[in-house]
């Protein structure tokens, strides 16, 4: 989630003190209405899995002292647990491999000899294990912050019955109204800007007093939004996305939940949460002074001299006040996560993880989660969010790493900030001998360390980092160098939304409401409109066409997803990167110079683009690989072998 | 050797543009008199190595056309070769197990019948091959450039014959008459500072026009530079150390020669040195203009995507325009540059080996080279100079690395320039979330992915870099704390000469010469003397006094040579590891803040000093570790639990 530096938006959160008593009744559809209980989690489940345990979550007054039972073929009651409140139950069930899907009862039988039902529903699955196909570095993501894209319908804007009910365009940090239905409504665009995959970051309902726009302190893990949506709108926009070859990817938080969580009035065990006691004995007085928050000392996960305070100062601290942090430890609260993940996976149809704040959590226990996940979905994709510049943490976690200490992370995918940054830093830098282009060049060396450098995700801007527009100081032919360089490195791609249309926080970077303002036309009324170009300057719109060539391209280029890479030592301010699979050779030229630069071609012999006529990716000009070229201006020239046009 | 990004030294190095055909005739005093060859190398060698096989270089005017004959018992020729030149013969020996030391005849039979003979001489060894023990983690390292720091000879500071003749104290880059015997003189100096072991850079001969005094341009590989000694100085000087229980460490060169080596005029193949035929076409206008210099993209060594030419202009091309960069893929020069490591080890006895711009010769030649001199002393030790902050690189070079090519490196130590940084950076920086000491904690945490961090080489200065003292921008406490810093961390200690007394190259920071200053006291008539203390400064003298207490107490410090690792993360400006031993805990406290500060110890229970009284190394004080400690000011304070006065 956002980067610990930056503290405006702990403060933010900080300001967010107060656990109302007020009880959240936003419409729960997933309900099963049939039932006496407060809740029942997983509210469903399916027959047909690898891992044939399950362990329901039942909440209710004085549950703690019923027995359940369940007569159904192929359903057995394993164990139950009780835990410290006696307001719940914890029931292990077994389902046979032979198990039909179907409705069943669970009886509860009370010490007084009362009974009472609740119906659970086995589905069946709908698709095959192997059809939830992941990401991987043929994809490009188009990241949404969802309450900042696009309100397609302003009647879900607010809920009376949540605590945050204002919505406010002018204010950063408040509700805009933006839905899932939204995103769904705008898919055609973002196709059309070549995107095959979407990243919303997190729809659950978030109903916190203040700041729930971001989504990521989620108070009901089984339940969208209101304010975003429908369980219905969120399947829609999943079916449109597989309707159109896209892919969804879903923002999960293992690390913490929200504040206003449901069960932060009567936690299950007394290590339901990190620091549990401490915040028991003080929640009457929760503010930013009180509460122990983590250390955010991320290295403690790898250090070998790390103290155990600090560990667990990392791991069991809150993340910021408001976010109650979770205690994977605990093995139901394991179970939780785990079940939680598979049933958003197949009740949606996902196309993938991507798990906040990856190092936070107990290490060893995401490293099960993952391995959870892909036991049932070996084709799914997960990423990660380490936000690290460096590689050795970059690497750590990813799965195939050579750790020392032989963990083993499981985890396919993680995040590369540190080249994300080498790229700004080679084009804002002026050049000399270890500045500039060879920031790229050198940065890119360190993929000799990665287990697998294309199943790493690379972005130019994310929902917490600046825009990369306004980290390139408001340079546009810097901005199109950047995202074409990423775009063209062996990584998955992620783009954050309206940088297509170069949206900038340049007036105080790095401000996160600012970074995810609104997409211009997303609202009914707005005089700019990014979807139909209305209203566009001439520079957003040639960015807009530009990213759309670009990806357009990427979309169907083996040498991009998947060929070898060759790239040679930037040399006068120029800095050649090739991608080559067997019938298309892909040429990025970065120039820097102002002025024109006429390069010897005889240095990239080994590319074998000898008399090969090459077109322009973007402008479709042909281009003849003789003996030199001349660049006559800076920027990026992106050439390819293929009859593209 | 020095830092590719400091053009003013390279500069230095090509203003000597000349291939003058002078012949040197200094005295060499290893040659066998009674010999009609102008070259016999190794000139010895001795029985009883593992590897029984020895190639001789032979070199005589039309030596090609002779055939070498021997009769002695235990010595066969296996082989003899010719190259290109008919003025050389390389002439394989194998000697047996049972081979007796003793001189022998080689007999030349040229075509004409004319038989000429060489007597060569095989020793006995002098000691055992386990008795050659190599530096480590217990040895704190003086690094020395004997021509600046001290003239015991005045004799020998200049010689009619050697191309350079000038000595000039005045001018940073010519020769300023220091010697071995100087270094001699100045052992129990240099041992009652702390120190256990020196590396004075490179001593042989460097018969260069300009700029020889560094010494790296070699222009005779089994010579002592004149101006510096003869070969029994040096042995003088390695059985001085031996006496006070100290260690010899060599700076040896497999990279490159000087354009002055007397191979140059008359080379053995046609591949000796890397780009020769083009060195041959244009020898007559050598300059800085026709040369092909490495491109010193030594990333090229690990990078995945690194072109054929570029990794070729890493290791083929010329380190500067006045040193020709040997060719290690040749098999001759492979083995003539393992004998010669060899023959220096066993001639002088030496506790080590630094090896030059280590990612410069051919990566699987000095994986080789390593392994050849580790197979003869397997207690050595071995230290390359990669000069990169990337612990990627770092740790790459490091024998037991997981390196993902499979590349084995063999060697014990690199050099950790990235934990260099991180100390100065700490410490010049304000304190923030992610700046100040945090970067000393995160750089160390690091160390999870080295094969043996206590085998890595770190140092406040060379003979490189900038003083530490200018790093530091003159500030004295600074100084202090990053000396103390690296001294107990887990590593090998190394100071350059002079950093005891504050010596700085502030005036214009990182040039060479300037940093290369005398050392006062080195020459007669010298108004100041750092051996005496005669008109140093009071903040100089204190230095001296603090440098002399620190590594004194190093000295015999189980908990830094090999004790845990323990450290905690920065808070408030104050930074607390501990290096731990059975019966020994040292405690080193960095404090950054200027006003008073108590900092609350039960966060740091797990080193377990409750109730202990410790003493400060440096001030002798009494301290007992209760609830807590005030810092009355900035600075380091160095505790430990054994009794040391």
């Amino acid at each position: 989630m956002k980067h610990i530096g930056l503290y405006i938006v702990l403060i933010i959160y900080i300001s967010c003190n107060t656990t109302t008593k007020q009880k959240s009744d936003a419409k729960t559809e997933h309900k099963v209405s049939n039932t006496f209980l407060e809740r029942v989690e997983p509210p469903n489940w399916w027959v047909g899995f690898k891992n044939n345990t399950l362990q329901l979550l039942v909440k209710e007054e004085n549950i703690g002292n019923s027995t359940p039972s369940i007569s159904y073929e192929g359903v057995h009651i394993n164990k139950v647990h009780t835990g410290r409140s006696p307001n719940y139950l914890f029931i292990d069930l077994k389902i046979d491999k032979t198990t039909k899907a179907g409705k069943f009862d669970i009886v509860f039988t009370f010490k007084d000899g009362t009974k009472k039902t609740h119906t659970y529903e086995l589905k069946s699955r709908e698709k095959k294990a192997d059809s939830y196909v992941g990401f991987d570095s043929s994809d490009a993501i188009y990241l949404i912050t969802p309450d900042r894209f696009a309100n397609a319908n302003p009647k879900n804007d607010r809920f009376e019955n949540l605590k945050e009910t204002e919505v406010d365009r002018s204010h950063d940090y408040k509700r805009h109204g933006g839905d899932i239905e939204g995103i769904t409504k705008h898919l055609d665009y973002i196709k059309d800007l070549g995107f095959t995959a979407i990243w919303p970051t997190p729809v659950l309902t978030n109903d916190m007093p203040r700041g729930s726009y971001h989504g990521y302190a989620m108070t009901d893990f089984y339940q969208v939004d209101p304010r975003f949506g429908s369980l219905q709108e969120y399947k829609k926009l999943s079916e449109e996305l597989s309707k159109r070859g896209m892919k969804l990817i879903m923002d999960q938080v293992a690390n913490h939940c929200g504040l206003e969580h449901w069960w932060m009035k009567d936690l299950p065990f007394e290590d339901w949460v990190n620091d549990q006691a401490y915040y028991e004995k003080n929640k009457e007085n929760w503010s930013w002074k009180t509460v122990h928050t983590s250390n955010h000392r991320r290295t403690t996960n790898q250090d070998l001299y790390a103290s155990e305070i600090d560990k667990k100062g990392n791991v069991e601290g809150w993340f910021v006040t408001t976010m109650p942090d979770l205690n994977q430890r605990n093995p139901f609260m394991a179970t939780y996560i785990i079940q939680n993940s598979i049933w958003w996976i197949e009740t949606i149809g996902l196309g993938g993880i991507r798990q906040d704040t990856y190092p936070y959590p107990d290490k060893e226990f995401m490293a099960k989660w993952v391995d959870a996940i892909m036991n049932e979905y070996p084709k799914f994709s997960i990423v990660g969010e380490e936000w690290s510049y460096n590689p050795l943490l970059i690497g750590y976690w990813q799965k195939g790493a050579k750790n020392r200490d032989d963990f083993v992370s499981n985890l396919k995918s993680t995040m590369d900030f540190g080249m994300q940054k080498n790229v700004v830093d080679a084009l804002n830098e002026p050049e000399s001998w270890n500045k500039g282009l060879v920031k790229i060049y050198e940065g890119l060396a360190n993929d000799f360390h990665y287990a697998s450098p294309k199943d790493i995700l690379i972005f130019p801007d994310n929902h917490d980092k600046s825009r990369i527009y306004t980290q390139l100081k408001e340079d546009v032919v810097n901005t199109k160098m950047a995202l074409t360089t990423y775009a063209v490195l062996p990584r998955i791609l992620q783009v954050y939304y309206g940088t297509e249309i170069l949206m900038d926080d340049s007036k105080k970077p790095g401000d996160h409401g600012l970074i995810r303002t609104d997409f211009p036309g997303g609202w009914e009324g707005d005089t700019v409109n990014a979807f139909t170009g209305e209203g566009l300057t001439s520079e957003q719109k040639e960015m807009q066409d530009y990213t759309r060539k670009l990806l357009n391209y990427r979309k169907s280029s083996k040498a991009i997803h998947t060929g070898k890479t060759i790239h040679f030592a930037p040399l006068n301010g120029v800095y050649i990167l090739a991608r080559m699979a067997e019938n298309e050779t892909v040429v990025l030229i970065l120039n820097k110079n102002v002025k024109p630069v006429t390069i010897d071609l005889n240095r990239f012999k080994e590319i074998g683009l000898e008399n090969t006529t090459l077109q322009n990716i973007i402008s479709g000009e042909k281009l003849k690989w003789k003996k030199s070229i001349t660049l006559n201006e800076k920027g990026s020239l992106l050439l390819t072998t293929k009859k593209n046009n």
